[in-house]
C-alpha cells in the first residue's frame, strides 16, 4: 500500500443555511479544497452523508455532486454509517490512494437538516439508532445518551458539571472558529439553567441541527512532495462497529467501537495516545467526548470528566481535544463532521488555526462516531 | 494492485417477503454466501443499499447488519448510488483486498421495499433522480424511462414490440431461475395488453417493488486458490457518472456513464464486448436494457430493438443478456440486484445455472446502473 497525503482542505461558515441547498454548500466547501490543494483534476470522489434522503428527499447524491462541481464523468460514491459517514469517506479515499487506483481523491461530506420540521429532523437522526429495537418504542437520539450519562456518573461520580465544562470548553475554542455556527463563550450557568431535553442532559450539553458541508483532497505522499504544500501524511487508520442497540452492550459507558478503531490506528502508525498533539472527537453530546476520551486511552476509564475539570483537555493542556469547537460549538451537519475534523487538523498542523492554535502541534488524531457509538472511523495524522 | 477473485456467493427466493425483516433478509444471503465459499472469517463488509430509511426508517444498516451477521466488530460500511449501490459495494470490496489492506470481504446488497405504501415507495425510488429539477415538478421515475422509450423510437424506428420483448425473453429466463420473484412465461400479447404506467411503458415494461438482498465473498486469488472453489477473477471494472437531470444529456438514448464504465472495465480486463459469453445488465425498465446493450458495444447504436427481435441476446443466441431473468423477472430490490447480478454470473461460471445455462461460458460481464443511467459500475469476470 501506498502512503497517503491531505493537500487541501474546504469548508464553509456552517449554520442555518437557509439560502443554500445541499448542492450549493457541498460544492463552496469541495471548490475551496481544490483550489487550497493545487491540483488540475480529481480522479474520484467520495461523499460522505446520512440521510439526504430523509432531510431533503435526495438520494444518489454523488453522481449530483461530481456534476454540480463540475467533475462529471468522474467515479463518485456516497458512504454512509449514519454520523461517521465523513470520516468513512476519507477512509474510502485513503484505501483507493494507497492501493494505487487513483492518484488525486476528492472527499466530502455534506448535510443539509434545517429543510426538514423539528420533528422530521428528530426522526432522521433516530434512525442512527436501532428502529425496531429503540426508536419504535419511544426513546430518542438524545435520550440514548443520557442513559449513558446516568451511567457514567453512578458507575464513576462524574458530575453534572463536568459534563458542562465539556460544552464550556468547546464554545471557549470555537469563539475562536469563524467557521462554527456558534461562535461564542458560554458558562457552566448557563449549561445548567439551559432547556432540558432528555434529563440530565440540556440543549447546551447538545450538539445543534447544521446544514454544512467540508472537503479534502488527498493523494499519493510522491504526488504531494510535487505539490509544494507542507506534507501531512495520513499514518494510521481504524474502523470498528458495535451493536446498534444500547442495551446489548455489557458496558454502555465504555465505546467499543472507538477502542477497537483506535488501537488500531495507533498499531498502524506505531503512537501512543501520549505521542498525539490533539485530538478532534466527537462530542454529540457533552457525556460523548468525555466517554471518548476514556476509549481512546486519552485518560483511564472514568476520568474523562475530571479531566476536563482540571483544564487537561484545553488548548495548552496536556492533551487538547477538538480545538475547533467541536460538534456542540462548530456545529453538526451529520456527514460532514467527520471531514471537517480534517479540515481542523490540516490548519493546525499547519500552524494556519489562530487564536485556536495548539502550539508546535505535529501529530493529531480524529475520532468519528455514529449512533450511539455503533460505529466509530479514526485517522492519525503526522506533519513531516 | 493484488489479483482478486469471487469464491462464494448467496441469495435466497426474492419476492413479497412480509414475514421478514431487512435484516432477516440479508443475514439469510450473507450466511449462504459465507458457507458457499468456505471461509471461517471475513476481514471487513460492504452493503449495497438505496434507501433504508426512505423505505423502512433505519439508516446505519452496515454496523447493525454486521452484528446481526455475528461479525460485530468488523468494519462495515454502506454505500448508495441508488439502484447502483449492489455494484458499488462490490466495487468497494474489490478496492480493499486489491490493496492487500483485506483478504477476504463480504459484499452484499439489501433492499426491504414492501414495508412502505405504493406511494411511499414511488417517492423513496423518485429519490435517484434529481428532486429539485425533475420530481418537484410532477414526473415520476417511470415516466423518465418513457422519455427515453419515447427518443429512442423516434430517432431509432425502435417499436413498441420489440420492448415487449425484452420483458418476454426475460421472463423465459426467470422461469428457470426459483429465486425469481416472477419465475413464468409472459407473451408480447400480455405486455401489449398490461396496465399503463407511463406511456409508452406498460407495467410489464417495469421491474416490480421487491423484498431481497444479495451477497457475495471476494479475496486475494491467492487466497482463493487455497480454497479450492473453480477460480472466477475479477478482471475488469468501471465506474462512471453522468448528469442526474436527463434533460442536461446531450441524447437522451445514450447512457453516457455506462459507455464510459464498460470502456474502462474492457481496457483493464484486455477484452472487447465480443469476447464476453453472456451479459447481466439493468433492465429496470424494457427500454433501458436496449439503451444498455447499445452503450456496452453489444449492438451498434440504435440496433438493441433489432438484436432482441431477431433472438441475439436469448440464451442460446449470439450474445446473451440476463439469463438470471433479469431485474425484470428476477424482481429489484434496488440495492442488491448489483450484487444479484455476481451471483448470477458466479453461477454461470461454475456450470450450474441448469436450465438457463450459458453453454461453455468463461466470461462474464455485469452492468448495473442508478439513476436514469447517472451512474454506472461495470465488472468483468472470467472463470480460469
Amino acid at each position: 500500500m501506498r502512503e497517503v497525503a491531505v493537500i487541501g482542505v474546504g469548508m464553509t461558515k456552517w449554520g442555518e443555511l437557509w439560502e443554500k441547498s445541499l448542492r450549493d454548500v457541498f460544492v463552496e466547501s469541495a471548490l475551496l479544497a481544490i483550489e487550497d490543494s493545487g491540483v488540475d483534476h480529481i480522479d474520484s470522489m467520495y461523499v460522505g452523508s446520512m440521510s439526504p434522503g430523509l432531510f431533503v428527499g435526495q438520494e444518489h447524491i454523488s453522481a449530483m455532486l461530481a456534476d454540480y462541481l463540475g467533475r462529471n464523468p468522474i467515479p463518485a460514491t456516497r458512504v454512509e454509517s449514519a454520523c461517521a459517514s465523513g470520516g468513512l469517506a476519507l477512509r474510502q479515499g485513503f484505501i483507493e490512494v494507497a492501493s494505487g487506483m487513483s492518484d488525486i481523491v476528492l472527499v466530502g461530506g455534506v448535510e443539509k437538516m434545517t429543510d426538514s420540521t423539528g420533528a422530521e429532523a428528530t426522526f432522521a437522526l433516530g434512525t442512527a439508532a436501532d428502529q425496531e429495537y429503540e426508536l419504535y418504542h419511544g426513546i430518542t437520539f438524545p435520550g440514548l445518551y443520557a442513559l449513558i450519562a446516568i451511567a457514567h456518573m453512578e458507575k464513576y461520580g462524574t458530575t453534572r458539571e463536568q459534563m458542562a465544562m465539556v460544552s464550556v470548553k468547546n464554545h471557549l475554542n470555537g469563539a475562536h472558529n469563524p467557521l462554527a455556527q456558534y461562535p461564542f463563550k458560554i458558562t457552566v450557568d448557563q449549561v445548567l439553567s439551559s432547556v432540558m431535553i432528555a434529563d440530565p442532559l440540556r440543549i447546551l450539553d447538545c450538539s445543534p441541527i447544521t446544514d454544512g458541508a467540508a472537503a479534502a483532497i488527498i493523494c499519493s505522499v510522491d504526488k504531494a512532495r510535487e505539490m509544494g504544500k507542507p506534507l501531512i501524511k495520513i499514518t494510521g487508520i481504524g474502523q470498528a462497529t458495535s451493536t446498534l442497540e444500547l442495551a446489548q452492550r455489557k458496558d454502555i459507558t465504555w465505546i467499543d467501537a472507538t477502542y477497537l478503531a483506535a488501537q488500531q490506528a495507533y498499531k498502524m502508525a506505531d503512537k501512543t495516545p501520549q505521542d498525539i498533539d490533539f485530538f478532534e472527537v466527537h462530542d454529540c453530546f457533552s457525556i460523548a467526548e468525555i466517554c471518548v476520551m476514556e476509549a481512546l486511552g486519552i485518560v483511564e476509564k472514568g476520568q474523562g470528566g475530571r479531566a476536563v475539570e482540571e483544564g487537561k483537555t484545553a488548548i495548552g493542556g496536556q492533551y487538547p481535544v477538538n480545538p475547533s469547537g467541536g460538534l456542540k460549538s462548530k456545529g453538526h451537519p451529520v456527514g460532514a463532521t467527520g471531514v471537517a475534523q480534517v479540515v481542523e487538523v490540516v490548519k493546525q498542523l499547519r500552524g494556519e488555526a489562530g487564536e485556536r492554535q495548539v502550539k508546535d502541534a505535529r501529530t493529531a488524531m480524529t475520532q468519528n462516531m455514529g449512533g450511539s457509538g455503533a460505529s466509530t472511523v479514526t485517522h492519525i495524522f503526522e506533519r513531516e
